[in-house]
């Protein structure tokens, strides 16, 4: 282990010589600097899209994204969940509940039901087969072609993006941010969906154009948005999201870091670092994660 | 195959003589009367309680219920999505959508909630099981001792049932309603569970005493109810379940048989009739069920 650990910055910064490892959750801009030694920082969180925007970040400094198992292991019960509600009605029985009204609709199976999965990361992979298992009919998007996970068809290239959205029922977002995928879900791309398809943003909030969505949806063309991300977030107040009833609003719940695993994640890398062992999870900065 | 059928009521009694099996999906009382050749009833539904009350039903004529394997699964749907909904608190944060409130709880691992499942038949074994596979530690009740589902520790008997309640976070009803369930999840229950424990009705409304429910909601001991089933269904517009604000109320839909696997049950069973061989699913009417 490293010979120090200090829990605040303050104290971090009174012998800035002596810092070699930084573990960090999105750090105020500039925070970072001033570090000689640093060798290693290590985010809490999965998605290192604030970090990288931070242009005082040490550029020659190793940068590990957090892969917990129980924040992956999270994610996937959040999208198992949502993909079941938008399955079987859930949502629209619980509209239907505020109305005071009783009505059956039709019962469909999950092989009935498309899902696709954009990003085939370590959330992305873990989601496909958990719906998969589950017996949906399961397509995964990713960058570049590799090897699916079990029961899943992997597709790669905005071409197949373009055909495999016809037949999509359930669209769930799992991309990291980068410049190629900021406004990916914008009007074009539902206007590919078929008419009533749902749309789950677990990712990033500008992955959405929230404008473009809220028209699809009350076009009806959309017919209904689980949201766990913001453009801003809290979502302002104001928001017409909030109160919209075909949209259901999460304040960022889908998936946290665990502190149990995850620090058992953090202590691996730093044991790492003190061997001068290979770290795991380097992010690769030019394309984005 | 039968050398006729008939898909209405008056048709048949025109020729009651040549009645040999009648389908039915909750007719009304006194409707299978009259028809002296009739070897089998063939329920279109799991449960037959309601058939099972009408006092003219020919005593000795074999009655067997619905097993689809469609609709199991979508009872295991419906658990799964229930389960998770109440794991990771997705009732509340609708709750505070409608408020405009943006404010995050802990996040509970699968393993930390323990699922107790009342009724260990065909949709009782296949919800345990399917709970247990998505990591939540599941235990089954059942009227006698026998072979528990992969994953699910199975419990029997009234003792038993007592002592699982104290350490148990989600109830889930999946019983036949008999004179030996009806009205067993009433205050002695719900009082047996821990504070802010959940109720999930999926089986039959008057297995739960309603005003009990309510007390124990209101008064803060179960915190949310996920009812399906009720004493008088459609549940009257009037009745305080609709609005309360920690009650699911879904329209009885949380598994329905499908008419694509069930007539093929149907069909096996007539087969079976014609041909002499054993019928399937026969209802004990001694039990219930």
């Amino acid at each position: 282990m490293p010979e120090a650990v200090w829990l605040d910055l303050a104290t971090a910064r009174g012998q800035p010589d002596r810092v070699q490892a930084a573990v960090v959750a999105n750090p105020a801009p500039g925070s970072l600097q001033g570090f000689a030694r640093l060798r290693l920082i290590q985010s809490l969180w999965a998605g290192v899209d604030r970090l990288l925007s931070d242009a005082s970040l040490p550029a020659d400094v190793p940068l590990a994204r957090m892969v917990d198992p129980a924040l992956t292991r999270a994610m996937a019960e959040t999208a198992l969940w949502a993909t079941l509600a938008l399955q079987r009605g859930f949502f629209d029985y619980a509209r239907q509940q505020r109305a005071g009204l009783w009505r059956q609709h039709a019962q469909r199976r999950a092989d009935e039901v498309p899902v696709l999965v954009l990003g085939q990361g370590e959330m992305g992979t873990a989601v496909a087969h958990s719906l998969a298992l589950q017996g949906f009919a399961v397509t995964g998007w990713a960058t570049r072609p590799g090897q699916a996970a079990s029961g899943v068809r992997r597709i790669a290239g905005r071409g197949a993006l373009h055909d495999a959205l016809a037949g999509t029922q359930v669209l769930i977002n799992l991309l990291p941010l980068t410049p190629a995928t900021r406004a990916l879900l914008d009007a074009d791309l539902f206007a590919a969906m078929p008419r009533g398809a749902a749309v789950v943003n677990l990712a990033r909030g500008p992955h959405l154009v929230q404008a473009d969505l809220l028209r699809a949806l009350d076009a009806g063309h959309i017919g209904h948005a689980v949201l766990d991300v913001f453009d801003s977030e809290p979502l302002p107040p104001e928001h017409p999201f909030w109160q919209h009833e075909r949209v259901t609003v999460l304040p960022h719940v889908a998936a946290h870091t665990d502190e149990r695993s995850a620090a058992a994640v953090v202590v691996d890398n730093l044991r790492a670092l003190q061997r001068g062992a290979p770290l795991r999870h380097l992010v690769q900065r030019e394309r984005g994660y």
